[in-house]
């Protein structure tokens, strides 16, 4: 699996790598001109400004940085990626200048209203999360795919900080639904590195963290016994592939 | 972690099971009022219209059933897990009357662009889908987090099938990135009940087959050996819990 995997993403990221450091151009302050979604805006609730402000004076001491977000993608590395690897067909169609960053593609509060804060040090990613009335599953809740996606940026923004890499493998318990508008906090960690493969846990917790909704199980046989470190449980994991031809997986 | 979930769902489910066959109503001809978006329209491309009319014709003899779609849930049943179900501080908001299901908030042709067909003996579900321009993450592909969606739609509506039920586990292997705007099948197949738990299959595909953009790993111990019919391979599962309060899982 993870032979087939790699060799796809070895063959399609190749260009990149000689761009060493590109990906960590998302946490540098580089300049932009395009709207930063993950700034306070009218629909946040008192909840999410309050999570808000304590991160923002973690990123004083400069320990936490606050990722900014955009609804393309902001990164020269990105854009060279989508050269290489956007069909050109597709790309003849000129239609993807249009293609908006799925996460950012909503009206303002309707969707997914977030923020994220990378510990470089600890190597962690937290995700202050807001449901908004669009992402509903069964009523009144958040989709399982919208916590998916929510799971499945926190954990790949916590791997982009080791460099350009996609999800292989996203396993994810559902432990209790997460109610339409209510904050909640996303908990990514590195975990470990082997080679290209990156694993990462998550959990989501409700504000106060007295409530799991999401965690984990261990899917892959090489990452077992990496206890969450506050409730001794193994939270949900993401697999990620390091985009990088120097080191092959195969 | 199953007996902890099966005991906030059988609370939360627990009149549910005074309506049985409730969540089969999806499947039946009750009439709607509302918008079903599970049809063509002018965003769909030609493969997926072509796509749309050979699976219509499957439909005629009855083997095969168009399931129709909306922005808010359709069933009586799903109404009245909302009124047990949503927290009474935001009934109280009225906002929850304005929610939307996630996969159908979007204008046409920028979201997820699917019809689901479901045969009955076979009990399997498959979801025709294109993916919108709103729908990216890595520049010119669809978001992982939206792919996880589809999943969880297409195993989703193939548990509602056995009763009224919530994804439990979703353990997703992306083996190749779907292009934005093109079309995929997602097949989904009921594997095993065993009690309250529903054991399901996925694995999403280029209409020719030959491609295969996300496959499974089994992550349940209670679920090996349940081989793909046509590859070998073991496709991505979902664990369902069926909320059935008269026989609790704890």
């Amino acid at each position: 699996m993870l032979r087939s995997c790699a060799m796809r993403l070895r063959t399609l990221g190749a260009k990149l790598a000689r761009r060493p450091g590109a990906a960590r151009r998302l946490f540098s302050s580089e300049k932009v001109i395009r709207k930063d979604y993950a700034l306070p805006n009218p629909s946040w609730t008192k909840d999410l400004r309050l999570l808000f402000d304590q991160f923002m004076k973690k990123c004083e001491d400069g320990s936490w940085k606050r990722l900014p977000s955009y609804r393309q993608n902001p990164t020269q590395a990105l854009h060279e990626f989508q050269a290489r690897f956007v069909d050109s067909k597709l790309k003849k169609e000129e239609q993807m200048s249009k293609a908006q960053q799925f996460t950012r593609s909503f009206e303002e509060g309707l969707g997914f209203e977030y923020v994220m804060f990378y510990n470089k040090v600890e190597k962690r990613m937290v995700c202050l999360f807001q449901g908004g009335l669009h992402l509903q599953g069964v009523p009144g809740f958040v989709h399982g795919g919208a916590i998916a996606t929510v799971i499945d940026i926190t954990t790949g923004m916590c791997a982009f900080a080791e460099g350009v890499a996609m999800t292989a493998n996203l396993n994810i318990d559902y432990k209790k639904p997460i109610p339409l508008l209510s904050v909640v906090v996303a908990n990514s960690q590195l975990q470990k590195i082997e080679g290209r493969k990156l694993f990462i846990s998550c959990a989501i917790q409700s504000i106060d963290e007295k409530t799991l909704y999401t965690e984990a199980s261990v899917s892959q046989p090489t990452t077992e016994g990496r206890p969450d470190k506050n409730s001794g449980q193994c939270p949900m994991e993401a697999l990620f592939i390091k985009l990088d031809p120097d080191k092959p997986l195969t």
